[in-house]
Order: C-alpha cells, then structure tokens, then sequence
C-alpha cells in the first residue's frame, strides 16, 4: 500500500492509481495548442488543419529494452525519441508536421511520473516545431511501448520519395551521423560520458527544416537516416534503380567520435557509415545544394543491381537494423 | 531449428525467420490501395488526399492478454477489431475515413503467419470503408500491441463533438448494444456459441456510414459506444454541461441477449446498458432522427452536475472500462 498525502493522493502514485482518465487528464491538462489544431484531444478524434488538401502520415513505435531502457534515459528523452523518429520522417518527405498522436502502453505500476515524462518529452519536440499532441490513447500491457503517429503538410510541393535518384546527381546529407551510434557504444560500456554523444543517443536532433528546404531546392530523392547511412541509401538506391557511391573523404568525423572510437577499438567512420537513430537527412540533387548541406558522394547506373558503396567499394557488413534480430537495447551499430 | 521447405524457407517461419523487411514486404505486398492514397507504404511517410482541408485523426491501441486472446480470436477477427475501434470513432466526428497506419509490435518468435493475419484482418475492414493501409511500423517486444492510427474527411461538414447536447433534445442511437459484452460473458465461461455473441464480440461492426448521416442531419453531439452506453452518454453529459436520462423501455434488448442473460444469470439490460466495444453510435438530436436510428432517451438540463439517469435513477456500478483496473481480457461488463 502507497503512502498517502493528506488529501488522500499516494505520494509516489502509479498509473493504476490514476486510472485511465485520471492518467489523461495528467497528461493533456494545461497543454496549449497551437492554431492549426482544430479539436485537440478528449473527443473521439483530433481534428486538424491540412491547407494543402493533401496529409502526409507516418506512424513509429518505440519499445522498452529494445529501443531504450530507463536506465540510459529519461522518460523525457524517450517521449522526444518517439516524435523526433516520426518528425524526421515528415521532414523527409520534404513537408511540415501539422501534429502528433501518441498511444502509450505500460505496466499498471509504472510511475505516474514515468508516464508524465513521456508525455512532457514528446510536447517539448511537438511545441520545438510547432505543433500539438492532439489525440491518444493509454493502455495497460507488460512493457512500455510508445507508438506515435506524426502528420504533415507539403505546402504545395511534390513529395520527396525515395524514388527519384537519377545518375549524375549528387548526394548530400544534413545533420549528424554516427553520435548515436558513438553514444550506445559509451551506454553498453557502462560510462555515462562524453555527454554530448551519450544525449545523441538518448535524444536525437533531426534538421527537421532542412527537408522542406531541400524539397524547395529540387531535392531528388530524400530519406531520413534511421537505420544507417548505407542502408538507408540502400533504400533510395532499391526505389530509384541507381547505384550510390559514398566518398569517404567527405565524410566528417568530428573529433570527439574518433576519440571515443581510438578508446572502445572502433574505427569511428564505422559508426558515420551505419550508426542509425540520428535522424539525419540524405537526398539527392541533379542541381545546387542548398545551404548547410554536404555532398558526400553521387548517384550512378545500377549496373546489375542497385548498390552501395564507400570509395567504389563494398562496405562490410552494413546491413542496419532488424527489428527481430538480436536485442541490443538501441539501433545501429553498438 | 525450423524444418524447412526445399527453397530453403522454413515450413512455419516466425517473424524473425522473415525480419522486419520480409515481413513488411509480406504483409504490404499486392495489396491495393485506393484512388485517395497518393503515396502509399515503403517511404518515409505516405500521403492522402485531405480535399476538406482539415483531417481528422484518433489512435487506437489493442494489446495481448489485455484488448484480445488469441486463442479466442483469429488474428484476422484481432486486426479487424483494431482497425474498427479507430474507423468508429472517424464516424462519431462525421467523417468519412480516408487511411488507416498500424503500428505491430510482437515477438521474435511469433509465427509470421499471425503477423500475416492482423494485417490481413485491418486490410478487410480497410477495403469495406473504401480506404487503405497506408503505412506503418514493425518492431520486436514482449507481447502483441497493434496501434492503429485512422484519419478522416468532414466533407466539409462541422465535427460533431461530445460538447453540443442541449436540454430538451433527443437521445438516439444506431448500431448493436450488448452483443460484444453477452459475447466476453460466453467466452469467460467457456463456451464457444451463440456463435452470432461470440463473433460480435471477437470483430465488432460499427455503424460506420451512421455517423456522416447523423452529421447531415444536425446531430448535436455524439459519440462511439466503446466503454459501455452509460460511461459513454457521460462523456457527453460532462462536455455537454447537460443531463442525459435513457427509457429502458426504449432500448431493445434482443431475444438470444435474454436467452443467455438467462443462462448465465445476468440481466440483459445490464449488457445492453454498459457493455462496450459494440460501437453503436449515440448522438443528440435537436430535430427529426435519421432513418435508422432509433430513440432511447433525453437531454436535461443538468441539476448540480451532469448525470446519466436510467427512468429518472442512477444505474449502479455503471463506471466504464478502466485500463489499469483489474484484467478483465476484454472491455465492458463481463
């Protein structure tokens, strides 16, 4: 039995204690919307502006001990992983999200104040660009699971896909590759710092801006690096029918990475090339790139098939991430 | 180890067998997604017509053990299930759906083929309104959770919300009451007919084209029945700042509800007044009700707060499903 505060409430209490209404009510009350939002949460469905007469939609879902442990992070930083995943992917198409949606299971005993965090991480990225979390749903279950859905909007302009890479463009990414994948190999070796890659790990920091800006700038073909520069080249290089070359050279390896990397004994371009989570952004272009973003390598034929390659080469084992694959508590290479 | 065909694919594979892209590629291939879909599975995001320039949007999230027992349900009848709990509540706001999202989230060693079966069960109850499954997301975890995301078109319409009951308007609803709850008792107790109450239990069928109909006809409020006819109308009465009294005498209570209600020594009417996860629609009428719905009660000015009174009197213990009370494997009164 919880200890109880005078007015009854238990000091430290769960979500059981709250209940399903009362673990809502926490959770969206005092939360401001922004304009766009029509009818935000507490009615059957959410309702919310899409001036373009098209929405685009994606959906993750982030699982305890398979894409973070509460140990390693905040529930703070979990909820904001679960939108920054889902805002990178609006950005990728190379659209501006509108809103979020968050359906979260947990244990009856997970802390109320766990369940709170959550909440509190995913409005912090949603009000960072923007927008409200204007539906949701709570439910009980074994482990906690957030699943969160984004919306978006494209403001006139054609879509980016993964589709339209053609030979003789360019390719160019913004944002960080590899801190992530730097900041689980810190996490699984029991240090807690250099802070600056532990937090990447924990909470990434997609450009969200960078993708309607590249769409303006007749961006090709465009992905958020999720699983890993390769693989999700590999994505882009499958859509489209093309090959992909990476120069190596061009990469940056930030010093702190290849410190890291010279004390675990990993070669730090490692992490660069198939580090996930960081949720850069990678498009092609068959004209300029726009500001803040660097050319890394180009777009050729497929001779057999579509490939990808660093410096005309094959890269060993750069084959992301499966999701049923073998738990490493994190994405990307460890 | 598996036993495997002489392609080499195991006979019975799991999830794991197929990763998470096999089993993408097998639940998202030949499937057909209609005109309103521009942009469908296999990219960052998809993208769907929005002509009324708003969208609407809810989650829904099933879990194992929690929302649904497999060996009660088929996966088809689990992911029916999840895709009508969200297309219901579309309908309750007036909309019409326009794609559904799903997020699965299950283990390792699930077998692939009940993977196939929740998503072929979401993709019938898609394909009956006219929409798509338009994107989602696969991960590995300690149970079976299908988050399903649905968005919706007014049509130019205004969303019918909880809040616009008036006193001296009509209560009416439209749909099944009753059945899903007289379905859950039958299965608690170990049985497995009437086959029609098991079955409205296991893939509920909403009255999905009531809800723009109510809309068309000035509905004030409405709502889905997914908690239970009493816990729902308060949802109304609350927002609404009304009171709300339903006539028994009006409600039907249909024979084989009675039969088994007698069978299994529970008053009918209790089914019919707090069973959930039906899905009829209730709404608020200030004039003529539609074809097809039928009148079971009216809008009061509320006393000192709102209420929901059956022939002028509380109903006992009529609260409603909470999440993180005790496991009941399924919603509403058992």
């Amino acid at each position: 039995m919880p200890t109880t505060t005078e007015s009854g409430e238990p000091d430290h209490p769960t979500v059981a204690d709250l209940g399903e209404f009362g673990l809502i009510e926490r959770v969206t009350r005092l939360r401001q919307q922004p304009d766009g939002t029509l009818l935000g949460p507490g009615d059957d469905a959410a309702v919310v502006l899409a001036p373009d007469g098209r929405v685009v939609a994606t959906t993750d879902v982030l699982v305890e001990g398979v894409h973070f442990r509460l140990d390693w992070s905040t529930p703070e930083q979990v909820g904001g992983k679960a939108a920054a995943a889902n805002l990178a992917d609006i950005a990728a198409m190379g659209a501006v999200p509108t809103a979020l949606l968050a359906a979260l299971v947990c244990p009856p005993e997970t802390p109320a104040q766990t369940a709170e965090g959550l909440a509190v991480g995913l409005w912090a990225q949603a009000r960072a660009v923007g927008v409200g979390v204007v539906g949701g749903d709570v439910a009980s279950g074994p482990a906690i699971v957030m699943s969160v859905t984004a919306l978006g909007d494209l403001q006139g302009r054609t879509p980016v896909t993964r589709a339209g890479a053609g030979a003789g463009e360019v390719v160019a990414m913004c944002g960080r590759l590899g801190w992530s994948a730097a900041g689980l190999a810190v996490l699984t070796r029991g240090f807690r710092s250099p802070v600056a890659l532990v937090n990447a790990h924990r909470l990434p920091e997609p450009p969200y801006s960078a993708g309607p800006q590249a769409a303006q700038a007749g961006a090709t073909a465009m992905i958020d690096v999720s699983d890993g520069l390769l693989a999700d080249l590999g994505h882009i290089a499958r859509a489209s029918g093309v090959s992909i070359d990476v120069r190596a050279a061009d990469l940056e390896v930030p010093a702190r990475l290849a410190e890291i990397g010279s004390a675990v004994g990993v070669d730090p371009l490692r992490w660069v090339l198939t580090g996930g989570e960081d949720h850069a952004l990678v498009a092609t272009f068959g004209g300029a790139v726009p500001d803040g973003w660097r050319v890394i390598g180009e777009v050729l034929a497929a001779r057999d098939e579509p490939a990808v390659t660093v410096d005309g080469r094959e890269y060993g084992d750069a084959t992301g991430w499966d999701h049923f694959g073998p738990p490493t508590h994190g994405r990307g290479a460890p």
